[in-house]
Parts: structure tokens; C-alpha cells; sequence
């Protein structure tokens, strides 16, 4: 079975968790229709890379895989409803290819139905009383709650930024974002999290810190190159949609820090108006910008370098565990979300 | 000591935990933003009701204050990032006496900040682990789920009825929406942990229920009610605001019901404007109206029905309780609730 067919699998034994977990219907309207919206992005296509992470982790270290299944499940959700309040705050128009929860319905519906889902992924986590006793479910929500504390600062941080039109950043700014905001909930937890599960040493789960970071931001990275190369279809998202949206990619920072004082007006100029307001001339020329001054290739670059540094510490924490097979397709996940091409 | 003092005891009680629980600075300027953001609301002039409750009812059921102050912290915890959710969703103006978080700032660091006055929400219920052990302590979190997910649900209720413009209610619609919205975290919720903590009977526990719902709906009838006659100043809310948020109050529905249909017209032809398109002769043309139908004194009638039941579900749960201060003065906060006039 190669990766793909692995992260399908798992993908399907996660959504037969949720599925089955949240609520299907309700004789009141109003309430059934706040169940249709719990389901709409957890029933959208996804990767499942955060919770296959979780799953193998806890295998490669002795666990069984039906022990984390539902700690794994509980990531997604977390992961469902941060993207529904996420997508808000960002004014993001498509999600896993289809229009966002906001604007499927209004604002203030999804901002509801998200605080929901939150609800719901702590009912999950309860879950794990039964087969996990009570004191490893809490030591579980312990992690859970270092992550929300991390990708709610994270995304501050970016937040805060937009609410005071700040544009000259440094790229130790946007990697301490970065880690906050996409590290902690996309690395760190998960692989912690698989890791408590299965009574790993503590030292391996301290060092998968500074492992989740740097894969978290070798990926990140990546991420925001995607979205600047790739169109709607592969990528499910709109093309170009952060620097509509007015995200501080590196690639961004990198141009401004790069470009001529006249161009450098310019960018900030279109990038400070309200998102309904830019053309695509206007990103068109910024795009042609971060060609003209290398901006992608810099940032490609600066990937590759945490994702080196993440290899290396892959096989610090991993590197003395027995071959499994789950340890070898952790090996192949982190390879593909450092060099991942959809 | 009268009620009111011992409201204002116990607030400071619950300040002291909550604010030496969140975060008070961060090196990075858009955390300590964050921060800030976190200790808006909790340290705005409040009542305290819902945690006094908590700890009234732990009380007179034999428990300590000192058990039940991290939950009843965490109760206020919860209020407050649900009301910043509340007012984005509603587009308030006011809360406590005092601009809105997202109007003070906006709309997406306001709700990120909700959702990591969430986490913290949690992160607190946690610290219950080390004074009432891991399995009462997670047995509040059910409590707290429960909660989350009533008034999640009776929130959808309200903003479904404004997505599709749905007037023509019946009043049993509007007493489970606010069985659901508010009688679950102001009421049953913080009756129910007091009890849970004093390891009282399960049978009182679910007597509680009725009794949360029928003194909630008492209470929400009558803030309602203030929402229409007072001004600013005593209440901490704008003038009709409800009526400005197109909010389906029983007065409302009331007056529909019973006005002619020409008048009906107007009054729905009002109602459906979006708030900033409503002057304020418009909201006291409606106020006249009903005024004109009585529809004031026939929610204060209703208010008073629910009151009477529930002060008789209070005598079946703590009539044979021993007559301890804690007893008499969450009679005293009964009464108070349903014939509140601040």
C-alpha cells in the first residue's frame, strides 16, 4: 500500500468515527439545519494528514491504531471547526473546493455552528474514557488545550497584523507565526498525542517539538507556494486566495524587503485595500513581482532548509524505534508534506 | 448580608481565580493584543449570577465554597466568550455598559479571541483534577458539554429564524429556543455542577432540569422586557437593542399575533430591514404598538406563570435540604431572578 492508498484508508476509518458521532437530524428545523452544517466540512474531501500523523505515531511506538482512532477523529474536528472560524476571519470564499461554510450560509450561523463543532470535539475526547481510563483523557486534553493556546496566538499574530495594515515584517515574525499557527495543530500535538498514547518516553515527546515546528514550517511554506502556482482545481482553494485575502506569506516579505522603494509602494498599496476591492491585475502584478526578485525560489529554498533539518530530527526521535511498518510511512508522510505537490 | 453583597463577595471571589488564570503580558505585541482581548469582558461590572448559583448550590447541598470555585469560574469563563461570539452574530453594540470587543477592535480578532477564551475555558476545568480528582472532574466536562451543546442549539434556533426571515412564531417556538439559549448555562447547567461537586442525589440533579428551564425562561422574559423600558444607563445594554438586532422576543410575537394586519405589514416590514437601516422612529412605532396590545403585560403575565412553577420545583429539590444560609439565599437569588428590575 503506498501513501496515497494509506491516507485514504485512514481517512475513511476517521470519518466513520465522525459520522457516525455527530448528530444526523432533528424534528426542529432550526437545529437540524445546525447539524447539516457540523457535517458539511467534515464530509468535504480531505488528506486526513493530521490524524494519520496521530495514528502512526502511536503505532510506531508500540500503540495500537484503535486506540488513538478516536483522539485522531477529535484532531479533525478540531481542524473543522478552526477552518470554519478561520475562514470568517480570512473572508476565504472556497474550502476543499467548494464554497465556504459563511457563505454557504451567513456569518453568523457558521460562527455558531463552529463553537458547535468545538463543543463536539471535547464530547469526542470524553470518549476516550472508556478505553483509555480517565487519567490519560485528561493528560489528552492537557495537549489539546497547549494546541488551541498555540494556533489561537498564532493566528492572532497574523490577525493582528492585518488590523494594524503592518507589511514590513521580519522572517523571524512569520516563522514564529507559522509555528503557532500551523506547527502545534498540523505536527507537533499529533505526533505527541500518538506518542502519549502509547507511553513513549517523555524525552521523545519534548523533542517532537522542535520536529513539528520545523516540519510545520517547511510545510506552511509550501503551502502558501501552492497556492501561488496552483489553480482551484487540484487545490481546492481559489488561486492566489492569501494575497487576496492579504496573508504575510514569506513570499511576500521577501519581495518587499526585495523590491524597488516605488514598487514597494505599490505592493502595499494593493495589498492594504479590502479584499473585494483588489483586481486581478493588481495580484497579477505582484505575482510578477515575486518572479522578477525570486521571491518563490527564496522561499522554496528556505523550505527545503527545515525540511532538512526536520529529516534530521525525524530520525533523532525515531531512528532507535523497532521498523514497522507505521514507522515507514511516517518516514513517507514527512517526505511528502516537505516536498508535497497537492 | 443582603444579596447584593453577597453577589459582589462572590464576583471578587471569581475575578481574583479568573484573572490570575489568563494571561497577563506576552514579549510579542499581537499576543499581548490577545491577551488584552481575554480580559475585556471578565473584568467588565457583572452580576455573577450563573457562578453564584454553582456555588449557592454546592453549598446547600453540604459541599464547600472552596470546591466549587474553580467551576463556577469557568462558568463565567464560558459567558464570556459565548457573549463575544453572541455580539459578532447579533452585531451589538454594547455589552456591559461598554463597546463590543469587536467593535473596539473587529470582527476577526474578536472571534479568535472567543475561541481562545474557550480554550482557556477548559484549560481551568482542568485544574479541577488536583482538588476533586480525575473522575468528578471529568464528569463536570459532560456537564459543560451538555451545556455548549443546548446553547449552541438554541442560538441556531434564533439566528435560523433571522436567516429565513420567520416571524410567525408560535410561543412554544420562542420557550424552547430560550429553554435552549439561555435557561441550560444561566440555570440548570450552574445548579447542576454545585450539586455534582456535593455528590448530591441523581434524582435532584434531574429535577433540576425542569426547574432551570422554567426559572430561565422567567428570567429571560424579563430581561427582555427590561431591554424595552430601560435606557442605557442601569441596564449596561442600548435602548431596544433587541429590537434593533430583529431579535424574536415574546413581545414581539405577541404583537404580531394580536395587531391588525396593516399594522402587522409595518411591523415585519420594520423587523426585516438590516439593523443600520432601522431609525429610531421605527423601533417606537413598535414599541407603541405594543404597548397599544398589551404585549408587555402579557409577557410579564407569562414571566410570572413560569416563576410561580419554578418556585415551587425549588421547594420539591431543597425544601428538605437543612435550612443552611446557603439555602436561604439561593431562595433569595429565585426570587431576585424572576422579578429582577437591573
Amino acid at each position: 500500500m503506498d501513501l496515497k492508498n494509506l491516507l485514504e484508508k485512514n481517512v475513511k476509518e476517521i470519518d466513520k468515527v465522525i459520522m457516525s458521532f455527530l448528530p444526523d437530524s432533528h424534528s426542529i428545523k432550526e437545529i437540524d439545519l445546525l447539524y447539516k452544517m457540523l457535517r458539511e466540512y467534515p464530509s468535504r474531501p480531505k488528506k486526513g494528514l493530521r490524524s494519520t500523523l496521530c495514528l502512526l505515531s502511536c503505532e510506531a511506538f508500540g500503540g495500537s491504531y484503535h486506540s488513538a482512532l478516536i483522539t485522531a477523529s477529535a484532531l479533525e474536528i478540531f481542524q473543522n471547526w478552526i477552518l470554519i472560524h478561520d475562514d470568517i476571519e480570512d473572508q476565504s470564499e472556497l474550502r476543499r473546493g467548494k464554497p465556504t461554510l459563511h457563505r454557504m450560509y451567513n456569518v453568523p450561523l457558521a460562527l455558531n455552528a463552529g463553537d458547535a463543532l468545538h463543543g463536539k470535539m471535547w464530547e469526542l475526547l470524553l470518549k476516550n474514557r472508556e478505553i483509555l481510563g480517565d487519567t490519560k483523557t485528561l493528560d489528552i486534553m492537557l495537549e489539546i488545550i497547549h494546541m488551541i493556546r498555540e494556533t489561537t496566538e498564532g493566528q492572532n499574530m497574523e490577525l493582528g497584523w492585518v488590523y494594524e495594515n503592518k507589511w514590513e515584517l521580519n522572517y523571524e515574525d512569520y516563522i514564529t507565526m507559522v509555528e503557532k499557527k500551523t506547527s502545534w495543530y498540523t505536527c507537533i500535538t499529533p505526533l505527541r498525542l500518538g506518542a502519549l498514547i502509547a507511553d513513549a518516553e517523555r524525552e521523545k515527546m519534548d523533542k517532537m517539538i522542535k520536529f513539528g515546528k520545523d516540519l510545520g514550517i517547511a510545510f506552511q511554506i509550501r503551502d502558501d507556494h501552492l497556492n501561488l502556482v496552483e489553480g482551484e482545481g487540484k487545490y481546492g482553494k481559489e488561486w492566489a486566495g492569501d494575497l487576496f485575502e492579504g496573508k504575510r506569506t514569506l513570499q511576500l516579505i521577501h519581495l518587499i524587503k526585495n523590491c524597488e522603494s516605488l514598487e514597494r509602494e505599490r505592493v502595499l498599496e494593493i495589498m492594504s485595500k479590502r479584499r473585494e476591492d483588489k483586481s486581478k491585475e493588481d495580484i497579477l502584478y505582484i505575482f510578477n513581482l515575486m518572479k522578477k526578485y525570486n521571491s518563490l525560489d527564496f522561499s522554496l529554498s528556505m523550505a527545503q532548509e527545515y525540511a532538512k533539518r526536520a529529516k534530521e530530527e525525524f530520525y533523532e526521535i525515531f531512528g532507535d524505534l523497532p521498523n514497522t511498518e507505521a514507522k515507514n510511512y511516517l518516514e513517507e508522510i514527512v517526505d511528502f508534506m516537505i516536498s508535497r505537490k497537492w
